[in-house]
């Protein structure tokens, strides 16, 4: 079954509140990475996938893509996309990411954020992908880390010492593919994929990319300060 | 400073007898997982960098390898190789895998087991390893998990319950790639290299591989039972 959790309304509050905030993970971490890696979007076509608020396809027009395509399973979500960041050059698609293979236009870039750990099927999910690039196109796309995705128990991660600050991270479980996992995220049941590392390069592999850059990225002085602030 | 620790009478001789048991690591993990990916040896000139005892210099000439180098810091391993896996395919090189920029010789298959933690800059090494392999030539090689290699603390690793099985494993430090790492292994102050999963990959791309396959091997039933007995 495709989970449409940013339908919720309780857990959709919490994300769009989440997401205003100027000290999530997305601004200071994951975003800053992500437009690092972004190639020249002039007069090229891009597809995001879990396109969410839509903040991205409009930064993709004001860097000169001709024409963006937003997918999302969350209606919720593209109302919101609808009315913050609409342009004639844009696209909102309805529709959940595992059914992909229905589009027939193809893109020279596909962008996705955080989105491709929510997806069961990986494999399939590449493939898709592949089969909506031009020639030379460029996927790049963020998800948790697999480390991160890897226990089933909600109870472990970070080990903190006597005075609240971590000094280790523990995890269990990591070769565990078969098994989805849920955790508490503004909601009960939030259910995730956990794809080891070399899962994840070589699904990509067989579906004909070539790896060209794997970014872990490191939080800055200015993220460090933001979160303790 | 270059590390010998293979040519300390202590370590060499611990080490030795760790390799003749039937149930360490390499035999049971790591070995099996690079023989499945060993391309066709047939006509093929191969270098081995820490090659150790020769015992996959000689495994290679019986797989067809038309000439065997193999590379390694340690004479007292060489010596051992020279006694037990001599042949006339096969040359023995005693040098740090630092100085690789020395050989001229190219090779259709570069192969590397256990060996690349101990070096310390993996950027170097994987440019020396480029410009020694012939158009179309592969490097295989196998390392110690960039989480296992991650904390600095040997007080990380495996968490235990009661009955001394292990529930998650635990590490720190991940992003610290500018410390060495010091551990006791059969003696102290052994010394290794940590670089993060994407290090790795990019590192490689850089000195212009194309990644074809990433393992990371899970032990199977035999291996898992090997270990309990």
């Amino acid at each position: 079954m495709m989970q449409n959790i940013f339908d919720n309304e309780k857990f959709f509050n919490s994300y769009k509140e989440l997401r205003e905030t100027d000290n999530n993970y997305n601004i200071l971490l994951e975003q800053p990475a992500m437009k690092k890696l972004l190639p020249d979007l002039s007069n090229k076509s891009v597809l995001d996938l879990g396109c969410g608020f839509g903040i991205n396809c409009m930064d993709f027009v004001n860097l000169g893509a001709s024409r963006v395509t937003g997918v999302d399973i969350s209606m919720r979500m593209l109302d919101a996309a609808y009315k913050k960041n609409s342009h004639e050059k844009i696209t909102y698609v309805n529709m959940p990411i595992e059914n992909l293979n229905e589009l027939h236009e193809k893109y020279d870039i596909i962008y996705s954020s955080l989105c491709f750990h929510y997806i069961k099927d990986f494999g399939k999910l590449t493939v898709d992908i592949s089969n909506l690039l031009n020639d030379n196109g460029v996927l790049l796309f963020s998800q948790e880390h697999p480390i991160a995705t890897a226990s089933i128990s909600e109870n472990l991660g970070y080990l903190l010492n006597s005075n609240d600050s971590a000094y280790a991270y523990s995890f269990s479980d990591y070769q565990n593919e078969t098994e989805h996992r849920t955790e508490h995220w503004f909601v009960d049941g939030v259910v995730k994929y956990h794809r080891t590392f070399s899962t994840i390069i070589d699904k990509l592999i067989d579906s004909g990319f070539v790896i060209q850059k794997v970014v872990e990225p490191v939080p800055d002085e200015y993220a460090l300060k933001k979160r303790e602030g």
